[in-house]
């Protein structure tokens, strides 16, 4: 549990093909209960932005499948929520100072049409899955159990790939506007990501001690490595 | 599992104290396959309600209780989804038919205050247990175990007590403006499910089978009894 020691391995990036890393974080590294602040921000934010974008669905399954994945966030939010308490940290005042950056992003990122809600759903949840799975890898056994079983939950949003690759199937137009679409969501996610870690020394900490540096920069490498691989199967590479 | 006769019992009212009444209703009772929607299409209705509602609470503490309920509800739907897919029914074309009545319900009680939408959120929570619950009683046991599992999600809605108490203690004039707003809802909530009960004979026939038309008095007169004691709990009796 405690037996992996803090800074013990700072120079050694995380392993990108050889299998998970091995922890480099402390258990009690302050930065962990930022980073569970950050994301139990996430997601509430990302269920009232997922409820108010699927007014635009024009049919009631497309309005259900929505709100499946809103409550799934739900759930998420209640395991950081329980996780920040097993450290004794109230989660609304912890997660307060998160509510900018994300809400930003959510502003500057309204759909303007059901495709547009539709393709940023699926961003959304591909973004936060990499995010997670990437930031387990670093962390103690503990904490990534908590950020896997938040990850294991998502894949609801795969209902948006048929209807959106039959929409840019039958329209150019529609393909070119949606990959621009797509670009903006990765720059808009990219921009609030770096203003937080500028805002947090804690946050910039925890990730200096899961790698250094290098560490920062693949994880945005792979961040716009995964959103590629994303946008061919959504049909706009 | 077949083995309970569809009218066997009809004289006999359902046991209100003495424990769970005899199951009356045969598993293939046609009437289920539009209980099970009808309840899908409501808790549908209920998390896109609870979402909207929830943009009047005055602080994020508030949003996140109303996102856990409304999450709760999907949750419920899923169940009831599933149940459906088992009777080989497609949910959404099977429920849209009950979508007037329950959106009829939400449109003519929409909260004008946090208030009105935290006593909203409580009656209606509590309507729907009263309503599961009852109709487990009689229904066999595979489709008992549905609702029961539906309902063993629900209490959620604790979070509302303290909130409306407080209101009301300070305030003569706050307390009579929410009781007179609870009566409303209990009144919309009967007169919406009456016009359910005059639009589909399977219904009416399942309520029949599971007792008669003692049954359907007693129904109401048990809803409007635990809606009183909801009222006292919420300091408006």
């Amino acid at each position: 549990m405690t037996s992996t020691p803090p800074d013990a391995a700072a120079s050694v990036p995380a392993g990108e093909a050889g299998g998970p890393a091995t922890p480099h974080v402390a258990l009690d590294h302050p930065g962990i209960v930022e980073l569970f602040a950050l994301l139990a921000y996430g997601e509430v934010a990302a269920f009232y932005r997922l409820t108010e974008e699927a007014r635009m669905a024009p049919n009631l399954n497309g309005r259900i499948n929505m709100a499946s994945m809103a409550a799934a966030e739900m759930n998420h939010y209640e395991v950081l929520r329980d996780a920040l308490d097993q450290r004794g940290v109230d989660v609304v005042p912890a997660m307060t100072k998160y509510a900018s950056a994300l809400e930003n992003y959510h502003r500057l990122t309204t759909p303007s049409t059901w495709l547009e809600a539709l393709v940023k759903t699926y961003v959304g949840d591909a973004m936060a899955a990499d995010f997670y799975l990437q930031i387990a890898d670093v962390m103690p056994d503990e904490v990534a159990e908590v950020v896997r079983s938040v990850l294991s939950e998502t894949g609801h949003s795969q209902f948006v790939v048929a209807e959106v690759r039959a929409a840019v199937t039958a329209s150019d137009r529609q393909r070119h506007r949606l990959a621009l679409w797509s670009r903006r969501l990765l720059g808009e996610a990219i921009t609030q990501a770096q203003f937080v870690m500028a805002d947090h020394d804690e946050l910039v900490d925890l990730v200096m001690s899961g790698g250094g540096l290098s560490q920062m920069t693949d994880f945005f490498d792979r961040l716009q490595n995964t959103h590629n691989r994303r946008m061919q199967e959504l049909g706009l590479a």
